[in-house]
């Protein structure tokens, strides 16, 4: 694996999520894959389980962490090609990102979505244009689109707690927020459970939140989310701001906050942070059918399977 | 010792001090002690001598640490149970900290206290939560009502600068600041010398300015200044908001900043940042009888002696 | 070396130099050097290239590295001598800095002018505050007035890069910016290049920016920017402010931006981060001429030669 954007990265979703659970049994086993190598963590925006459990992920392998929060510890990066920078942007990133892959052997970057624009965000041309100019193998950490490394998490949170001979029918539905989030978890959740193929893949929301098609793919949309609930195994919970009025919080109708009565038997996942009683209510947060700390918990195991991989590929 | 909030966790104050003692003189000789363990420092407020002295001793122990600034780094959290967060939190401590607790064998946490809701701040309620729901030993970095780490340095600092055969005379005087500020010093170095109970203890205030009785215990109150410093050995000078009209700045009456003719022959102690010229006048912060760096120096050891319990009874 | 403030400190540039070489082509060399040993990083200000080659390069040497953000971490230093602190400073420079001390083996700083009271500045009273009262080696990350790792790097790269049997010429010249920028990069620049005395130095700039003579020395003033760089080798481009009418951008006349036509075949220098297309155009920068990303990826090694020095002579 040369690099970690998207599920097309990986060359086998299966084995990826075996890889990670065996990190999971045993942390250290190849704790000297990655010695005498640096990986830097740049955060455009802020990070706290992707930025710990990578570092942990990382060190686990022998990794040499250097973390560093663009923005707050350094200033603000010019994305734009051909820019007169005379405004508020203090170097460009065709500046900054070949000196990041001087000093490292790997970076892992957080970028974000300006939920204007919205080619320019489903472009990726922030995070595209660190792998161009580094010149060395870039792991998302959550782009403007995607977060491959938290869907991977989810997807490994699903495998080892089903354990039914059946396929196990996985909902995705829409939450209400306060805020207008980007829909790079659903997207990529949404990529990640259609590349493993391992479900029946239901995903709800109101009308006029659909998600880009190339990444929803088969998946049965259904807009009546007490229909899509039925029968359902994993219950993903989440708000995105529309896809098609881009960028907006469209007026919903009715109420598309999780609770228990609407769980049923499913277990609710969540990428965390959580808007408790916003998104999910506090009786399904605080219940056994919750699963967001485990899935929080094997963001390490993922990162480490990924970072794996990567590091097997530099080594080759 | 199974966490590290209060003088109450601390089974053995004296032994305690010696084994601090013993880590100065010698800083590596439990350098394998922590190994392969990882401690996360959590800052909920800034902190310049305990971010890196308790860094350097979990290196000391051979921990892998790694600081997260909440709130720079991070986002604002929720503390209030059953809170609809459509608000400025952005993440609940119930989500937030077990996560915590799986990427990390122990935490450090620094909260604060809002200084306007007292039986709040004086439940420990922030911090608590961090023990509840992380399910690993929490060290306090200090804390709404208690600032434990700072306490055991200056009895440590004490100890091992009086030579004579007699009980020492301790007196801990209220100086005057621009801002209000918490109690938790206060407090705490009258829990600990307390505990302690190798000195003469008197605190001395205007008055308003009256600990909360349960942690100046029986020490002797005098608000006359000049009667409280006769014959002291050592004047530890700070100030703290009132307690009975919660967190203001009273109307003072007289001059309470420490300088050398009211000092005497004591030594001067303070736990930093200090106002110069507000609290303590320059003329006592640059003179011999000051202990202030030595104080924050100590702050590697009393780390150490602290997180030195903290791993064996991990490992028992 | 005792210290790293300024070229003065570097018993022989041209050993330096090479040495930074001899690191560059084996970075391990000295992994145990620096063993036990910590250095502290203190950024009064953002930096990127500074600190993260600073910190790889002393892992290189075996080092710890903790990292530490005042301001953003921290807070607001105080710097005046007797000052009554009843104001927004939190913590004097005398009482932060001895602790610092005995946190750290050695010491990294960066500090920033004013650029309102010249004299100030030009006396360095931060860094030298940080030198006398911490009691440990100071290595600067750039200060009020000059930033010596960057020059290091500048001959390095000179001195690999050039492969004719004369001297160099070398040339500075002024370049437009949006702000008032300090004279600390092109000081250091000249001082460098002065000790170094292996080319033929011109510095070119409107009048008015005409640098403070101790640093530039016997070096040619040329206010026609075309006539200076005719036959250059190496064109060090750099923006300044005033230093006559201290820290004033003046009314400047002509167009002083670096593009190709005016580089002719020398080949374009800038310490990063650089504003493209109003310092340096694009077409320079992203030209093969441009050694922008070697001289940063330098850094490294200037800073490991550096380093290396210093724990030489804390060893001795």
């Amino acid at each position: 694996m040369k690099q970690f954007l998207s599920v097309k990265d990986a060359p086998d979703v299966n084995a990826l999520i075996q890889s990670a659970l065996l990190y999971k049994s045993s942390p250290m086993r190849d704790e000297d894959l990655g010695r005498g190598k640096r990986m830097g963590l740049l955060f455009l925006n802020p990070s706290l389980r992707t930025r710990l459990s990578t570092q942990v992920a990382a060190n686990n392998l022998g990794l040499e962490v250097v973390v560093f929060n663009v923005g707050q510890e350094g200033w603000a990066l010019e994305f734009a090609d051909g820019a007169v920078m005379n405004g508020s942007t203090v170097e460009h990133v065709k500046d900054a990102a070949p000196v990041l892959g001087q000093y490292f052997d790997l970076l892992g970057i957080r970028t974000f979505p300006g939920l204007t624009d919205r080619s320019a965000d489903y472009s990726e041309h922030i995070i595209k244009q660190f792998v161009k100019y580094s010149g060395v193998p870039v792991v998302s950490l959550e782009s403007a689109t995607l977060h491959p490394l938290q869907s991977l998490t989810d997807l490994l949170t699903m495998t080892e707690t089903f354990k039914e001979k059946r396929k196990p029918k996985v909902v995705l539905t829409w939450a209400p927020h306060v805020k207008a989030l980007p829909q790079c978890v659903a997207n990529s959740f949404a990529e990640w459970v259609n590349a493993w193929d391992q479900s029946e893949f239901v995903i709800t929301h109101p009308e006029g939140y659909e998600l880009d098609g190339s990444f929803s793919g088969d998946a049965r949309i259904e807009y009546d989310q007490a229909k899509a609930l039925q029968g359902a195994d994993y219950v993903y919970v989440k708000n995105w701001s529309s896809y098609s009025q881009y960028g907006k919080i469209l007026p919903e109708s009715g109420n598309w906050m999780m609770n228990l009565a609407k769980l049923g038997k499913a277990r609710a996942m969540h990428c965390l942070p959580v808007r408790r009683n916003v998104e999910l209510s506090d009786e399904v947060l605080d219940s056994r059918q919750s699963l967001v700390t485990a899935q929080a918990a094997n963001r390490v195991w993922a990162a480490q399977a990924v970072l794996s991989e990567i590091l097997k590929s530099m080594n080759a």
